[in-house]
């Protein structure tokens, strides 16, 4: 849908938290990968993460210590959007939490959501205000995107003038060391200000969203399974995901929905400045950029449309989209910057099977 | 915020799923229970028990069989409002669930929220419009009445014209069997069809709402802890609730929320038929209600204001509030009917520490 009212939603602070822990591909060169059918990978370790780092673009990916969770990351982020933001943090009317697996506590397995992040959050940054209301929203990967496009509506309905939004995510809690897609998963938090604006001084905001839900066959190519390794305890699940099935889904229907976006703002692909994916696989966003650019017949520079820091930071579910835009608009990712009045799209894809995307102009 | 939209969001229907196994209270008194301490509680299980009735006004519960999970459950509340609105479920543009310990699977103790629960539900349903999008809500108690008040803001927000919103819970797989509050907990989904209006047939609909969340020290008044068995597990985790100081924030803040939101609608005291609050327990229910009618020096007969089903039902978290105005709008509850015209009031208070209120006329 496209955004027709008077008031404009804009992005006026963005932060993010980066856990300290590097770990490399070369760190998994002595971990035994098994197949979902709990056979022994054979190849070696070198082979193993050389093809992983061919398909995914990942060299490095961030593991939070364990003395922080994902509540916790998701405050510090928090706290950076708002410093930028220049805002008194009594003044945010939302604090909206996107994650899927809540908080872990250290060498448990129970995910604890009671209260939830949000609140705790409201509570770490130290926001009293009582009508600052905190929810968490589950939306798969997506989540962020989807709070985000939730503020624009809450904003625009006239319901909050001023949200905080956040995602955050400890991956490396819930990842099977026995599957060799625990490769891709990563931990971090983004966040950032969004607000109503009604002065004629710019027209920046907002410009309109589409999201899909595909629940029927899709229902379960991203969900919860047993370890790969043999024997392992049944009642222990790991995050567990169709690689396959979700290259074919997403290659079939984020260009379409990034397109539909388009569409009901009025944008052609030739205005559009930088196109921020959800960083998945460097394959997959290379070849969803490749397919969204097909669909008008139009050519594209990849790189120079699609940043990426998928190769350092891994993929932190709904971390990535507000991490990356965090680093560009502090100029931290060389070879891409934004000016006022560039039009960009953010677009996520994930567990659900859920699609998003937002046009946007700064 | 009251709703100045020319668009009015109204429910068309309404569904609950109320598990099979009934536990009465005869059934605890043969249970040891012990202090948050880890003291034995000496008293005989009849006193336990009857003290308990007295305060809670709680009989029986219902726990749900093993075989169903809280989406589920949900899927099956969901379908009931499908048919009692007499609409095409492809129609649906929102499928909201509101929980808070997601899906846990039978011997285990692990959450499972992905896919979401919401996107389980559009499966179960067999919803296959991708348009329609499915997502959770996590707000503690309130996320189903939180759900409904986001429903309302979407739909005047022109970004959906129809939205199922569940409340669903299996309390029952968190709760510590050897602490006395597990007797107030139990299981179920309640749902609604709530949908825009633009006719001037009538004018029923969603007033306006209120919503706070209280996250400084009262942050965890209701959250996990290790159970009350000596020696317990310490990293299984189960939901414990500060009561004395629920109980005590509860009878300060709720009626003042329901008088904002009132107020915000221009509504008097003397023109609501029914209040219909989360089911927590009855004699803070009635404190409650007492204490909003002194906000306006007016008298009140409690009974016929507010609708009770926790005698039977226990408190079933984010299925209560659904749940209960089912069982009205379903002549299922003696006592209580509703016309066209009245004036109700939805109100909840828990986890986050939240609350929120909502004036709706049918």
């Amino acid at each position: 849908m496209s955004n027709e009212s008077n008031i404009r939603t804009v992005i006026t602070g963005t932060g993010s938290y980066i856990p300290p822990h590097n770990k490399t591909n070369k760190s998994f060169e002595t971990q035994h990968f098994y197949t979902e059918t709990h056979e022994r990978i054979v190849s070696t370790g070198v082979d193993i993460v050389n093809k992983f780092e061919q398909i995914t673009g990942i060299r490095e990916r961030r593991y939070a210590n364990a003395d922080i969770d994902t509540s916790g990351m998701a405050a510090l982020a928090g706290l950076s959007a708002i410093h930028h933001a220049g805002i008194d943090p009594e003044t945010i009317d939302q604090v909206i939490v996107a994650h899927n697996f809540a908080d872990i506590a250290q060498y448990t397995i129970q995910s604890d959501a009671v209260p939830s992040l949000a609140s705790r959050v409201k509570h770490h940054i130290g926001i009293k205000n009582p009508s600052c209301i905190a929810y968490d929203i589950l939306f798969g990967c997506p989540g962020w995107l989807q709070g985000i496009i939730q503020a624009d509506l809450f904003i625009r309905a006239g319901a909050a003038k001023r949200c905080l939004v956040i995602g955050a995510e400890k991956l490396s809690s819930v990842i099977d060391a026995y599957d060799r897609d625990s490769m891709i998963f990563s931990d971090g938090a983004g966040a950032v200000i969004i607000e109503a604006k009604t002065g004629s001084d710019s027209n920046a905001g907002c410009l309109g969203s589409k999201a899909c839900t595909f629940s029927t066959e899709e229902l379960n190519y991203i969900n919860m399974g047993i370890s790969n390794l043999p024997g392992a305890d049944p009642s222990h699940r790991y995050l567990k995901m169709q690689g396959r099935k979700v290259y074919e889904f997403a290659l079939k229907h984020v260009p379409e929905a990034i397109r539909d976006c388009m569409d009901s703002c009025g944008i052609n692909i030739a205005e559009i400045k930088k196109i921020f994916i959800h960083q998945a696989n460097e394959k997959m966003d290379g070849a969803i950029i490749k397919a969204l650019y097909k669909l008008y017949n139009a050519d594209v520079n990849v790189a120079d449309i699609m940043p990426m820091n998928i190769h350092l930071l891994g993929n932190s579910s709904v971390a990535t989209l507000p991490t990356l835009y965090d680093m560009v608009c502090r100029h931290n990712l060389h070879g891409h910057e934004l000016k006022t009045g560039d039009i960009i799209v953010f677009a996520s894809v994930g567990a659900g099977m859920n699609i998003n995307a937002m046009c946007y102009r700064c």
